[in-house]
C-alpha cells in the first residue's frame, strides 16, 4: 500500500426526501443562489419547478445550456451573466457535464484571467471560489462528490481537466427518481462511465491492496449485475438507486487510498471526443477493451484476477485475461452501444494528433509508448 | 436502500511519511497544542519524542495517563489542567480510548457543566469545540475517523457513548509502524472490535444494498485473512497497515450508507465491561457468536449469506448460518482469545441490572426482547 492523503469534504444527501434539504443546506452559504443547469430537460421534466419551489427567499439568477461535453466557450457567458450578481452559492442542477461546467464558474467568477487559464499547463490558481452545491440528475461521473472537472475548447479541439479542493461540492443532493427520465442510451452511456472509472484505479500493478482490490470488485460485480435491469426497468428505485450510488461510490477516492492508478482509457477518449463528439461513455467503451488487449502482457495478473473474481471464470492467467477481456467487450455490447469506431463515423484521420499528444502527456500506470497508443486507435 | 445523509470531513493522511505532515496541518489552527496520550507507552516506544520533534515552534502543553475504557474522572482532570491554557488544538496520540477521552476534552473544555452532562439523555449541548487531531497507535475503533466516543463512570457503572459532527477529528496521522509494539494480546482485541463493527453495520434485514454487502464481506473476508498473519508477523507493514487500514475503514461510515444497523452485542457489551474492567474487543468476541445464535432464527437470510460468501460454505440456509456462528467463534478462538465468561471472573450477579438497563435502551434493530437479552448472557 502507498502512502496517501484522503479527504472529502462533500456532505452527500441520498433518497427520495433530499431535496427537503435543499433550503436548510443552501442557507448556510448565503442567500444569493446562482443555478446553472443543462439544455433544459429539467424544466420539461418538472425537475426546475420542484427545486425552485425549495428555494423561495432565497434570490436565484439562473443560466441554463451548460452542454454535454461542457465548453469554455460557455461557461465564459455564465460568468458574464453571474458577475454582477455576485452569487454566495453556485447550485449545479444536473449531470456531470453542468456540474463540472459549474466548478469552472466556482473557480473563474472571481478571477480576473481567461477560465481556460485553469485549465492550461502551469494553470492559474484562483485566489477565490464560489461554493458549489449540485443536485443530480445523471449517474455517471461522481462530479457530485470530487474535485475534478473536464472541459472542452472547441477552436483549440482540447479537452482538459482541472481538480482542486476548493470545487468540492459542499452537499449534494441524490435523489434517484431524478434520473427515472434519462434515456435507455444516455444511461447505458453513465454506467460504462462508472464501470471504466473503477477499472482505471483497479487494473494497476499495484501490491498489498487486498482491501482496495475488494471493493473495486466489489463495484464491478453490483455494476454489471444491475446494469441490464436497470436499462429495462427506468423508474424502479432500486435499480436507479444502485446505478447512482455505484457511481458516486467509484470515483469518490473511496477505492483510490493507497493504489497506483492507470487514466490511460479516459485520456485516449478526451483526445477521441475532442475531435469527434460522440458520448464520452461511448468512446472509453469502444477504447477499453481495446487497451486491454494491448495491455494483457503488462496488466496480466490483475486482468486474471478480473476474469475470476468479477466474471466467475477459471483457467490460466491468460485464459482468464483473455475471457476477461472478451467479458468486457460483450457486457458493453449488451447494454446497446455501438462498439466500432467506424460506426461513429470516426476515421484515423486526426490519430497522428492524438498519438502526438497523448505521448506528450505521458498517460498510463506506466507511460503508454507511441506503438502502444497507435496499436489501439488502429483497433478500435 | 434508505435514504441517508453521508458526510466525514476527516482527513486521513496514512503511511510511513504521514508524521512529517503533522506541522503543516496542525498549524492552520494554531501555536498552542494540548497533546493527550495514556499510560505512557509512547514514551517507552519513542512515539512520543517523534511527535515531540514535529511539534518545534509551538507551545505544548500535555496530558497523559487517559486509560483503557476512558473514565470522565480522568476527563475532569485533564480538563482542569488545559483550561487556563486555552488550547488551538488538542492532539490525541494513542488508541481509541485517548481519541475517545480527547473527544470529550474538545467538547467539555468551553462547557461550564460537568462533563458527564455530555453522555447522558437529553444531554448538554456545548457551543465550542476544541479542534481535535490524532495520531493513532492502536488499530481498532475507528475513533480517529468518526464522530463518537465512549466514556465510562466507574461511580455509577455507567458505560455511554456520544456522537458530535464537531469531533470528527480534522485530521488523523495512521503510520502503521507505530502499531508494532502493540502486544500479540491488544492486537487480536483490536482485530475483533473492527471486524465486529463491520458485523454491526451487516447482520440486519436491509434490503437492496447489493454494494454495501459486498463492501461489508470485502472488510470481513479481508480481515479474518490477515489476522492470524498480523499476530504472527507484528513487524510486517504490509499486515499491519492493512489491520490499520481495514479498521479506520470499518467504522467511518462507508459501509453504513442507507443500510440498518444493530449495535446489540457492542450495547451488550458495553454493560459487561461497565462492571468487569476487562478489554472491550473481549467482550465482543464472547458475545457475538452467542448473540448470532440466539438471532438466528431473525436474521437467518444473511447469517446465511455471511457463511457462504465470507466463510465459503454450502448447504441450505440454516446450514450455513450455523456454520457462520461456528466459524465466527472459532476464528476468534484461534486468535487466542478466551471465549468463555467464568474465564473472566465474570458471574451472573450483575446480569438482572444489565438486562434492565438493555431492556430500557432498546437496543437491537428490532429491539432484544429480555428473554433474547437473558439467552445471551446465560450463554457466555
Amino acid at each position: 500500500m502507498k502512502d496517501f492523503i484522503f479527504h472529502n469534504p462533500t456532505k452527500i444527501i441520498f433518497g427520495k426526501t433530499a431535496l427537503q434539504k435543499l433550503s436548510e443546506n443552501a442557507s448556510v452559504y448565503g442567500k444569493k443562489i446562482a443555478l446553472t443547469y443543462g439544455k433544459g430537460s429539467i424544466k420539461q421534466n418538472g425537475l426546475y419547478d420542484k427545486v425552485m419551489a425549495e428555494l423561495k427567499g432565497f434570490e436565484v439568477r439562473e443560466f441554463g445550456g451548460i452542454e454535454p461535453n461542457p465548453r469554455v466557450e460557455t461557461i465564459r457567458k455564465a460568468i458574464e451573466e453571474f458577475r454582477d450578481f455576485n452569487p454566495d452559492l453556485i447550485l449545479a442542477v444536473g449531470g456531470g457535464s453542468v456540474i463540472d461546467g459549474s466548478k469552472l464558474i466556482s473557480a473563474a467568477l472571481h478571477y480576473t484571467g481567461d477560465p481556460w487559464d485553469i485549465l492550461i499547463n502551469s494553470p492559474a490558481k484562483p485566489k477565490h471560489y464560489v461554493p458549489l452545491a449540485t443536485v443530480l440528475t445523471f449517474a455517471a461521473t461522481c462530479s457530485e462528490m470530487d474535485s475534478f472537472a473536464v472541459i472542452t475548447n472547441w477552436e483549440t479541439h482540447e479537452k482538459l481537466a482541472f481538480s482542486r479542493d476548493e470545487v468540492y461540492p459542499k452537499f449534494s443532493i441524490l435523489n434517484p427518481e431524478f434520473t427515472y427520465s434519462v434515456s435507455r442510451e444516455q444511461t447505458a452511456y453513465g454506467l460504462v462511465d462508472a464501470f471504466s472509472h473503477v477499472l482505471e484505479q483497479y487494473l494497476t500493478i499495484s501490491e498489498n491492496v487486498m482491501l482496495q482490490d475488494r471493493w473495486a470488485e466489489s463495484l464491478l460485480t453490483t455494476m454489471k449485475e444491475n446494469a441490464l435491469t436497470v436499462l429495462e426497468n427506468p423508474t424502479d428505485y432500486h435499480y436507479r438507486s444502485t446505478a447512482m450510488y455505484s457511481a458516486t461510490m467509484a470515483l469518490n477516492g473511496f477505492i483510490s487510498m493507497g493504489v497506483n492508478q492507470d487514466w490511460a482509457t479516459h485520456e485516449i477518449e478526451h483526445e477521441l471526443s475532442a475531435f469527434y463528439d460522440i458520448p464520452h461513455g461511448a468512446g472509453l467503451a469502444i477504447i477499453t477493451p481495446r487497451w486491454m488487449r494491448v495491455m494483457k502482457a503488462e496488466k496480466l495478473p490483475k486482468l486474471a484476477q478480473f476474469g475470476r473474481r468479477v466474471w466467475g471464470l477459471a483457467g490460466d492467467e491468460d485464459e482468464m485475461a483473455e475471457g476477461a477481456i472478451q467479458k468486457t467487450f460483450d457486457f458493453f455490447e449488451s447494454l446497446g452501444i455501438r462498439m466500432n469506431a467506424a460506426e461513429w463515423g470516426i476515421t484515423d484521420e486526426h490519430f497522428p494528433v492524438m498519438t502526438g499528444r497523448l505521448e506528450e502527456r505521458q498517460v498510463g500506470e506506466i507511460p503508454l509508448t507511441v506503438k502502444q497508443i497507435r496499436a489501439i486507435l488502429t483497433s478500435i
